[in-house]
């Protein structure tokens, strides 16, 4: 039997919608390297959810839109300040140490978020020739726990950055299930944090694979273009990544996968939450579940569920939804859950 | 009216045969980052043709097999010897200097061939700690230039390299066209080459995207899963580009993509030697044509048809075929061509 | 009036035991780039203080020789375990990941030095492709902290790193100074290490410029020949900094400038555990004081005495002796503090 | 006995008057990292002799004053066009590919120089995503052939790289000895050049060590002091460098020994050009000569002398002077070369 899939949203398959997407534009041969018409189509949608002024680039993954997006926000010398847990920090292999060749400086971050008071503590020795010199924020919208930043907590973060000179970089990966978490069209939500910069996460919600980086902050897209070829994130068919976006941007699509996402993983919160061995530890604000369980019934759900062991001290699981869980499999988990 | 493509093999799109295994693979979760049984078995295929001892990993795009490649070959202070015009020389933006932090040395290549006496005069201060040390011969199977190393011709450069200390990189992103033109399996090519490690192109053959490092050299894949990771070429939901690598070596699909490429080439080359103002100037081996007309006829065809000026001073111009050119374009281009 | 100097013990001027040599070195021309006898003799030295196996190369400053000792141990997608405040992580302006690429993992560390227990908890994912893979432990000895390690807590952390595969730095900026401190050899102190590669500090020493990178795991040297070119460390005249290391190790002059370094720091710890309102907070095994005081006593000896304010929130100075700082200085300092 | 050094400018010792300024500058502890008065004074000197608006940063050696003027002009997908034979791209082993992260873009040069028309060959592809975007010119003056550019011949690149938006770095490890070869002011050679950034060398000229990076263009000099930590080449006792220069600029010192190095130059080039076996290949502007001459007078030269084989196929030596060239030395070297 193949195990059901809680371990991660991209373990998912592809919307079909996306799929259909891909299929017509398969239309015979197309300009290569993005200048084929689907892709101007796709770049001006992100100018529609994201203002005019923003500069969408495709690029293959998250590792790559990350990394190339701190590549124009950052020189060698500066800092990228983020979460103790921050993707970036624990997921990219020490990708933004060697291809942007930048220092990150950790926050503590409870529920995944960080603060100013956070911040602050890493805004060190300006104009010390021996130090990094701070130059970005760096956050993730959703958090890495789950957890959504509320607009009072972008808006905070936000205004010290603009205060202090900091570039605010936001890893949405998984922004669509944020904004669904939060009711708020993604505009008010970039907006709110005064992102410089987004990573726009594709693959995560429903796409076969391709991310944006945004600029919010035109002046930082200069020189995007060869950033993007060198980090080697050029599509040679890139059509068939922004026929992903279309597809995604059309009949709120975007909105949809990463609603029933968020969702599934309330139901999946209210079944675990009766069930007395089990201890939700994160707010469940977007489409993942952290808990503590005995680790006996770790072992027997093993058998039947893909999912990841967060902690392995605290007995702790990470449970993810996606746009293609089922309700039937959230039942299913509860159940086998249950005693 | 579409421009009909002569412009290059990735304007093409997608193989039905390689849309149709995108398809299939698209059957619920399965696991990501290669964890897969897709995966697996498109590894497996690899082995099938290049050797039991080939382990081959999936990457992105031919910028990041041929970088990730010298990542895995080259340490900064060691250099690349390869042709003028070697695509990693002229056109990845820079990406192996930035990335591998490496110099590449360059050897004339009169019909994008490079030759033992060329890679001779760059082998030089062997011990010198003020020069870059000699590491690795790349060279590209087809060329730039449209035209196929003979077995003979890559047994001389791996007997050097051998000879020398040096390590054989073969940037392979149209190896099937060689091999179609060749009409020999891609083992015996790879073989002759003494190839260390192998670039090996699905995009340019039919594939959405994709391409494969494939290490005929097994040492040096020791700590390739972190470069590719770290080179931002690890695809999380690797299985689409997995499954596109299946539908290739089913069938021969991608020999018989090749052979079609080829095939139209020769027919066009044919074509336009019977056309007096127009001037073929590289064999025409694999399934490009560089030929020189009158600057006027060339205007003149830009309106219909997608194709490079490759040398604007000497009017010559790159025409490019693929899995999907079709005789009456042929037949139609070469009528255009004639007055 | 000239401030005195407790700020730095790269304040200090050059021993004149080392300016001799320097002079005596500038006997006409010799052969550049350490093709010279003295350079020779000099790598001989280190021989004798470290080893027969002791490979010794001379580079510029502090940055240089621990940047360089770690581009000679680490792969960019590996990491390095220090100390939270060690100064690779604070104090190079993040060099390390600039020039190495790598990821620096921080352990806390209390009196500057690191425990097994710490390393162990950086000891994360091995084989895990997303995330860096620990490769080299890295101490500073004696410590940023002005502590120093004994033999046994050398000895474990050794023990742990080969347990684990795992390399051994030491940042010897200040190892003299440690050597004193135990009244021990630095052969003893590397061994008990376990020390793979040393960065061994003379300008901290009395030297006006020049530190060296010593290898002990001879088969990490093999190219840092080339690593020290490209890392622009490369001194063409160098045999100017390899006479001072004669120097350094003619007559224990080395170990006498660290003494008494040491001794100077004892006095004035002395001095200060008298006066009320001061508290010194970390113990005194090399030649730093780190100490509480009053802020408005750090305010009037500022006017008098270079030093460093550690901590400004802890109202922290952190003052240094060196091999040229006098008696009359010391008990000038402490009359000033006893308001 | 000792062989006479025609080997290289970085063979010969220290001036005296440079050694003196030196002890000179021994004066008790002073504040490190350049905060001294020596630097502040050796700082204002640059502006006497190149204008009030240069900035002088002090670094230890050629290769880091080359690589680190390059990291504060280029970007990584950004090139530098530069000659053939140009220091930064066969003596630096890969240093700015690995530092600056850049691709050098080579010109051929006759005599060392590279013009206008040479330059234009590589200002190609503007705007094109996937090939490096020149941005600097790069020149030696004197040039690594002995060669000085005349101010016509430096106004002429000068006026090409502002037409294209070009910067112009010069590399001056010998730029004392083009002045006294032109016998003008170096002010006016920077001018005439248009200079952004100048690599100004000390080491070759008489000093010990030290080398001066010097912004023209004081944009280009924001971020330096970062660059400089970051890239390994903040000296701690930095005024034993600018002691160096202070002497330098002291009596014309840099002028007088430059003339010197040149006068003995041209002594050595008369009495070649006497015996019939040899041939001088280069003009003799500077302080090298190139000359072809039997194998065997090589062999039985070295047994007397340092000097480097330049080219083994042509049988072409270089033969360098310095400022502590003697006269007889000359002679001796021209009477052996006889017969």
């Amino acid at each position: 039997m193949k195990k059901i899939n809680f371990a991660s949203d991209n373990y998912a398959g592809v919307h079909p919608e996306v799929m259909k997407a891909i299929l017509t534009a398969n239309d015979g041969p197309a300009v290569a390297y993005g200048g084929d018409d689907i892709t101007a189509a796709a770049i001006q949608q992100f100018k529609c959810h994201l203002g005019n002024h923003a500069e969408a680039f495709f690029v293959f993954n998250g590792t790559g839109a990350n990394v190339s997006a701190l590549c124009a926000m950052t020189q060698s010398h500066e800092s990228v300040i983020c979460a103790e847990k921050a993707h970036i920090q624990v997921d990219e292999c020490g990708a933004p140490e060697k291809i942007v060749g930048c220092k990150l400086l950790l926050v503590p971050a409870t529920q995944g978020k960080i603060t100013v008071e956070g911040v602050r503590t890493q805004l060190q020795r300006i104009g010390d020739q021996h130090y990094v010199q701070a130059r970005v924020i760096s956050i993730s919208q959703s958090t890495e726990y789950g957890t959504v930043y509320t607009l009072d907590e972008l808006r905070e973060l936000s205004d010290f950055a603009k205060a202090h000179g900091l570039y605010l970089h936001m890893d949405g990966a998984r922004l669509a299930n944020a904004a669904a978490s939060l009711t708020i069209n993604l505009k008010t939500i970039v907006e709110a944090a005064g992102v410089d910069v987004l990573s726009f996460g594709g693959t995560k919600n429903g796409m076969m694979m391709g991310e944006a980086v945004v600029f919010l902050n035109p002046l930082l897209a200069k020189s995007f273009l060869y950033t993007r070829k060198q980090n080697m994130q050029l599509a040679s068919k890139m059509r068939f990544i922004s026929a992903q976006f279309q597809a995604l941007f059309s009949n709120d699509l975007w909105l949809n996968n990463a609603r029933h996402a968020n969702t599934m993983a309330q139901h999946m919160a209210q079944g675990l939450r009766k069930i007395k061995s089990i201890q939700i530890t994160q707010p469940v604000d977007a489409n993942a579940i952290f808990a503590i369980m005995p680790t006996a019934l770790i072992e027997k759900l093993k058998t039947r569920y893909h999912f990841h062991v967060w902690d392995e001290r605290l007995s702790e699981v990470r449970l993810m939804t996606s746009f293609d869980t089922k309700v039937e499999e959230i039942a299913d988990f509860v159940s086998h859950a249950t005693q």
